[in-house]
């Protein structure tokens, strides 16, 4: 482990594209980008282990703020030594503020409030929102807890990630101009709040912005002015990005190059391949979703050539790997026909090798595109 | 992968005891005795892969004929290679006949028995059971299959452990004396079938008898007299063996003695600590048992101080490890307050970081006995 300061470097910039090859420094390595970083919402990717997520080369690893302070605390993962100690990872870690969980598992995500789910559970979880902060109801026991930038921020320095997010809020999807714009100011109060907290001890850590404004282009390029004028490490494209990838495109088409070119760009939960490859070309350089782990416990794995249905009836004797290219140990073991009974008798263990491919998948994946940069291919 | 057949060699006879230690060579590997097998009904232990579970030095799994048959089905094994290239293990496997599991899931086990649960099951899954053999539900999708000691053989051979278990009844355990004895001698019968069949060609496997007659000693000294002028590898003891801990024992006792010494015992489906412990003292080389990975999945954490159940809130801030005096990769690397905190999230990595704990202690225990027997301790 090295006590380095956080530091971005940009190798390579695609004469192509926006797309650009960088390195991020942290105190627990380094970070090649563009890159994927998994989801570890309690600590752990569902079904592998650190250890097992780091021998896969997954440099970074993206935690949830708001499951860990509710479940084991961040008392415990403090008195532990924080969260690398915790939870055995001597790789980088970044965690959010703790928001976006608050906001979405009161309105439930924005695909959910546009078909108008989720409802039912903001008035039970969410009880005030005020210029203090949040206060809502633990899913786990229904206390109430009163989050703010500054408890934000100190829950975050117990866990000691190398990369941290200032509280925002996420507004609505279906909400007006005016409402949208007042949550962007009370969300850049937030975040400046989050930061002087954070500067009064920096303790090693980088703290990304997060830029909002949801569609309005006059509000993101608010956002980012105003952002980009503080002492952020890097800066996290958060809040609503549409309801399509044209909406999505378009908009990340606008924002990023509003954003300091010599500082990191992170896009918040958005991971599936088509995204990550239009968000690269844009410029962003890190990428966190659970989308790999997810679709791998669905039983669908990523391969070369598109996607694998591991649970359909022509890989009950398909005695070939998952990915014939993939030299992930998945695919140097076990076959689909392996995985296909794995997964129709509900194995865990399948659960676990779908995952470990996926995400090996993945890591691999950015490494292709880092060669694609570097080679002015992308 | 060495192509030596099937041999058992007693390396030392404890002074103290019955306890001996020996050596089962099988063309995938050898086996030190006493020894733990861990159930990996569908082909792959709960929560953990084959490369982890060889990698902790599991000597001998054991997989359910029974589970294979109906998913993937063992053509679709035999056309893999067999079960080992198919669950990717080059060390050695042992699978049962299929009976037991017909039977067990149409009556339960002999505790839903006792407590009258399980009779529903009965009338559906069980159609006829006739000198032939039976016919059965899948519980899988309803269709008939008839089992023989043929078939079972001939599914076995599909299979190719190293070691195949003859096709057995194994009757209710509430049954009058001269529906035991019937059921004893259809039992010889269809054992003496499975033995031809196999006998007809051995393709390197070796098959242990199954020595029935409930809770009766003349009918348990009438099996073990019969199988063991038969031309069998091993001998496995079935069957009830009572109510409580201290009939078994007293049946063991009982049995063991009647057994050829020179050939291994093995006890099937019985794995508790106490009753393993106990069997090693009459001469049971193997014990197979689903027991410990059950256990991990429910918490509940084997230490050399007794069992430790993880998810109990004194665990919460507990930083050592589960088992201070164990070398598994789990406790070398996590706390039992990381473990506590996964069991408490659900997650399915506690359950694979548990498992892989629970086995590696019955393999280092099945060690420290095999050194107390050695030294005369034991």
């Amino acid at each position: 482990m090295s006590a380095s300061e956080f530091s971005f470097k940009i190798i390579h910039q695609s004469r192509k594209s926006r797309a650009r090859v960088g390195i991020i420094q942290t105190p627990h390595g380094i970070i090649d980008t563009p890159n994927f970083v998994a989801v570890g919402t309690n600590g752990t990717l569902k079904a592998i282990d650190s250890i097992m997520a780091s021998s896969l080369g997954l440099q970074l690893m993206f935690c949830n703020t708001y499951h860990l302070m509710l479940q084991p605390g961040t008392d415990i993962i403090k008195q532990a030594g924080g969260l690398h100690k915790f939870i055995q990872r001597s790789m980088p870690l970044i965690t959010d503020s703790g928001g976006f969980q608050v906001f979405s598992l009161a309105y439930g995500s924005v695909k959910d409030e546009i078909k108008s789910r989720g409802k039912k559970q903001h008035n039970n979880s969410i009880i005030k929102i005020t210029e203090e902060g949040v206060l809502f109801r633990s899913y786990r026991d229904g206390t109430k807890i009163l989050l703010t930038p500054e408890l934000s921020v100190a829950a975050q320095k117990d866990l000691g990630a190398d990369i941290i997010i200032p509280f925002d809020e996420l507004p609505p999807y279906h909400i007006t101009r005016h409402e949208l714009e007042n949550s962007l100011h009370r969300t850049h109060r937030w975040e400046k709040r989050s930061l002087d907290a954070h500067l009064h001890n920096r303790a090693g850590q980088a703290m990304y912005a997060v830029i909002h404004g949801g569609l309005d282009k006059d509000l993101r390029a608010a956002s980012a002015e105003y952002l980009s004028r503080l002492d952020f490490d890097g800066f996290a494209i958060g809040g609503s990005l549409g309801k399509t990838k044209q909406e999505m495109v378009e908009l990340l088409s606008f924002v990023v190059p509003l954003l300091p070119r010599e500082k990191p760009n992170h896009l918040l939960g958005i991971g599936d391949l088509l995204s990550i490859e239009s968000g690269i070309r844009f410029g962003i350089d890190t990428f966190d979703s659970s989308h790999p782990t997810r679709c791998a416990r669905h039983g669908l794995l990523f391969t070369s050539t598109g996607m694998l249905k591991i649970l359909q009836a022509k890989n009950r004797d398909d005695f070939s790997p998952i990915d014939s290219l993939c030299s992930c140990l998945v695919c140097q073991q076990y076959s689909r026909a392996y995985l296909h009974h794995l997964f129709k008798a509900h194995e865990m263990t399948g659960y676990s090798l779908a995952t470990i491919h996926n995400v090996a998948h993945m890591i691999q994946r950015m490494a292709d595109y880092r060669t694609q940069i570097m080679n002015n291919e992308l």
